[in-house]
């Protein structure tokens, strides 16, 4: 069962709620002779932390992560994995539940307060309690343990779309993601999205957004056939990121407007004598497994829900209510989902290179043959 | 893991290749007592059948399963699950390997032929072995076995665009849907559908399509907060169909372009005193949790790979080479993929109507309290 | 959730009840390239059919194994694994179903009749059902597969107790298995046995056993530190034979009676410069990792409950009764269950090795480094 | 995988090293409204606490449990589980890595050093690390959150063996369990082991244990045929406890040496109309499913593998040495053993309770029928 689990060998279990003292989670499976820095994770972390623009929630939580297991550390500071379980520790710091008094009562559209009391009988109402986006906070820490086991694959994320505003996709520029506060690869659109979301900002609403992960460097054969296959793995992992309604591979929704012929990813031997793809259709894989081209993948943010504009909803008490989410939140949350979605990428991607060593055929030399 | 198994409650295991002597699965944690017909399974394997329009494969295989285990059968022919595992046989009839004999050296393009060589260091390369799409025939009969678990929900499954083909939802008629060879929900739709997808046919071509399915009578409440989430199962469940290159639930991709205003669901109580949402967009999940409002997913289905315009490709031996794909095939594999849609969303409900009840509070009758 | 599959990587799912019309399982994640012939898996189903001496059920079934899928064949007959599931079926033949018509109102005291009503509210009182000792046949074959992954290592098994038999250890003769009907190693112990299982058949009751497994061969290193403990695998896999009430590995219930200097495997470096134990106390695991030493593990059966001797009972409708099992059943169930405890050795150590190989350090040539 | 996860439904995953900052876990899948105080889990703790009595290790550690998720606190101090995963904390203090140096580069006996350092390349050789039975603290924790779960069962353990010295089981008395420093349900057998263990611990030897494990009140039909039985989880769940090296469950061992008519357990129908079990051979389980009576097992624990008498090794750089292990040990680590034994027994039972329910027949009012 995997309630609150991902992955099945590179296994990452999480746990906090937004309003508690702590979230954090232990990542089961990594590897032994890993080694990195504390520094590592917390720059990781540092991208996706709350408050460090206009345009995210004025949140002000350090994100200060602590190994608390599963690693031995040299003189010069370096955390070595011993194969047991690393546990990830991130204190809150800046809850002010009292923000959420009010809607402590009231259902709050497009969040999961109905359901909670549906499903649970009960809810824990501060600042939506597990389904805040905060648990994303453990998974980015979690995916940059595992971008360290995937030696020579380089994971990336990008805003391809905010609201209205696109992407020029001749104009891409991975230079140009950490210049903007939108991991935006085109500088005019960001510089767009800009202007955009400052009025969206101010008028108290929100906005959806479409992220784009690639994974350059990704050896053919990871995935199984059927129900291992890497791209439903990947749907799986980024459909559980908060907001996401929707998630496509290579062509995505546009292949079923092509035909045979304009998706066939043709293929020619290459210079050095390996086969090489014409093309990129499949977005990296093929029957379910790598292809050894980079893989492409998308996802689609709704608007985040919290807004300041009145929306007619119900009580808990079955009496109609009109509600307005005050807080501290960001008008666009697909801007910070940019690398919880390379975490993901990563997560999903180090998991299936355990599974692969699993059945690598000839086995290697250790443990077997001898 | 889960390499061959689907579901963490209501598990299907599937096994076999498109050419081998049989297909099949076994179905672990059904519940006892549960009560249907062969003919139930039957009828559901028959509209995904092959060979019964001129738009689909001219395979013929009967597809007769036999169930071996986990029932007992009274006089009248029904059976009863006893909580055992049911296993489901069906024979492979209609193999042609010999269609197979000139691929075994090339690649083809959009198949998982190369990504096998890269992964097993060898494959089974008649019609595509574990690949093959007739695995889905399995899937079809395990979910008409999780349709008889979830009492009182409708699951339903349309092609809403083929090609460049799209439905007007104006029009859209659930009785259309089993009077065309498409499943297709508009009348005027599925003739431009027989006429495009003949000249696509004739030319030796493919096309992909959109499949929309939906589940109506689901409780609010089936889902989990984080990796547990009823959305995140069904992107894994529809992206494990062949073929599958995105998967969306509600607005899904159009959600990105809308304001929290637009995408929010707002709540009414009803005349009967039970809340209400007037409208859909979260395409009945919120935080991953179901509200009780209809399920509504969508996946694409890329072009079927397999067309006779010749492509260029290498072989095992690394050659350029030139390939044409003979055999039977579908024009739009997206056609049978709505039985096969239908499925996948039975099977994820059902296994989440399990884990609701492992977690139900209060406790039932049994076991505890006593 | 594990139902009716055993094992985590190297993954053991069987189905099929005693009076049904097959068993069969579904091996999943057995590796590529492993080669075998079916008369590899027949020998071995050949060791625990029944009907083979006057100890064992007249039952007469074949138990002849078809496989259904994920190998290829040669011209020699050799199949080779393809990575996809292997599918085993088994049909039954000698169902004498009229035999527990009687009983299908009492419950058999010994027997999980009464348990399986409480429990699902019904149950196929055929033979038993799903708790039938039939259902290892399906472990014996996958067994013989598993151990083709485990290259270099011997697994055997022997019958150390039989009721108020014991062996004697001095003179243990892995050869004298073979020549008793007994799989007993030492045959003055065998004759012994003869006549004791005579005179206990002939007054239509039964008796219990003690069975021990021995792995060679097996390389340091398999296993895991708190809840993958390859014994604690070693102690599921063995208490879910039919009829076992214990397990233990090494010294067992008699290291409770030994101090720390008495149970300590001391340690020197042999002749050819690897380190040595000088004892195995620890039945070659310690903290659940196995230490290169034999890995030995004992079970024990209890007596067959389906005895001819008159037991007091009641029935379904819950009244006072008496009973009598006929039917064709085995006097010691122990003597059959060496070759399931074999099997049950192999599969954990095959498991156990693919988990190995997917947390090597330093990581394989594939996938990575590249 | 469940390298560190214990549980199917009731899934308990810990982390943490005996001398690092911390070792904790997480419950995932425990059902929402269970209601504890912090002090119920303290007071188990408590039980197993070191440094309680002469005869268990000196180390001071205070066993301090935090909650830091998954619960909703009232003013009175109740904690409420909210159906989302339940992270415990609890801090090491008492570290004294010092003790340790001597034997980073011997192979300490009977511990997991060398297989470690063959497994995984390197290993944190401070007490143990992942393999020091402080690990079993959370387990403790985790098993009085079970225990509330499980309303109207008991579950007690008690040591019935301690080297030489056995219970006389005529003398059974529960209450006698906390009157005595050994958990032992004797109070002469406690004398007597008073004695004993003082003449061994002076010594600097140790001793091995055999612990029995009683839980009352538990329902018919937990627990599954073939790979979900409950004696097999049972069996898995005690032989993962440091130590352990035999399980049994009801007669165990004792049965390979009854007949079928000894063993018997014979029915009647009770005065209140029920079916009554005359005796418990089965020791509460058949066919893997519990029958209602009390479920009853046993484990052996080996005696400490650290002792003060000087034994051979070898060194890492394949040397031979002598080592004597210093540090804080208990000289028989089977008395701790006892309360972490009842844990498992509750976590057990807890996972087997959530499965039932999943299973249940007819379906429970949610969520379905509705």
């Amino acid at each position: 069962m995997s309630f609150n689990t991902f992955g099945q060998l590179f296994r990452v279990t999480t746990f906090g709620e937004s309003h508690g003292p702590a979230i954090g989670g232990v990542v089961d499976g990594c590897p032994p002779g890993i080694r990195f820095r504390l520094e590592d994770i917390q720059a990781a972390l540092d991208r996706r932390r709350p408050g460090q623009s206009r345009f995210t929630t004025q949140r002000r939580e350090p994100d200060q992560v602590k190994v608390l297991s599963g690693t031995i550390e040299d003189e010069d500071g370096v955390l070595t994995t011993t194969g047991t379980p690393v546990a990830l520790l991130i204190e809150n710091v800046d809850q002010r539940s009292k923000d959420y008094a009010a809607i402590s009562e009231s259902y709050r559209p497009g969040h999961a307060d109905y359901v909670y009391d549906r499903k649970y009988g009960l809810r824990d109402h501060r600042g939506g309690g597990r389904s805040s986006a905060r648990e994303t906070a453990v998974r980015v820490a979690a995916g940059a343990l595992a971008s360290r086991v995937l030696a020579g694959v380089t994971v990336r994320g990008a805003l391809v779309q905010m609201g209205e505003i696109f992407i020029d996709r001749s104009r891409w520029d991975w230079d140009e993601i950490d210049r903007n506060p939108f991991f935006c690869p085109d500088a005019d659109a960001a510089q767009a999205m800009a202007e955009y979301l400052d009025a969206i900002r101010k008028s108290g609403s929100s906005v959806g957004a479409v992220i784009e992960i690639v994974a350059e460097g990704v050896p053919p054969g990871l995935g199984a056939p059927v129900y291992g296959k890497l791209d439903a793995d990947l749907a799986a992992a980024f459909m559980s990121i908060n907001a996401v309604k929707g998630v496509e591979i290579g062509e995505g929704f546009a292949s079923a407007g092509l035909t045979g012929e304009a998706n066939a990813d043709e293929m020619r031997m290459g210079n050095d004598g390996s086969p090489l793809f014409l093309s990129n259709h499949a977005g990296g894989v093929l029957g379910g497994i790598s292809t050894g081209q980079p893989v492409v993948a998308r996802f689609a943010v709704k608007p985040t829900s919290s807004i300041l504009t009145p929306r007619q909803t119900v009580t808990r008490h079955g009496e109609n209510a009109e509600i307005v989410t005050k807080g501290r939140h960001d008008p666009c949350v697909g801007i910070r989902a940019v690398p919880v979605g390379e975490a993901m990428m990563a997560c999903v991607l180090a998991d299936h290179v355990l599974r692969a060593r699993a059945q690598v055929s000839p086995p290697p030399a250790w443990p077997f043959p001898r």
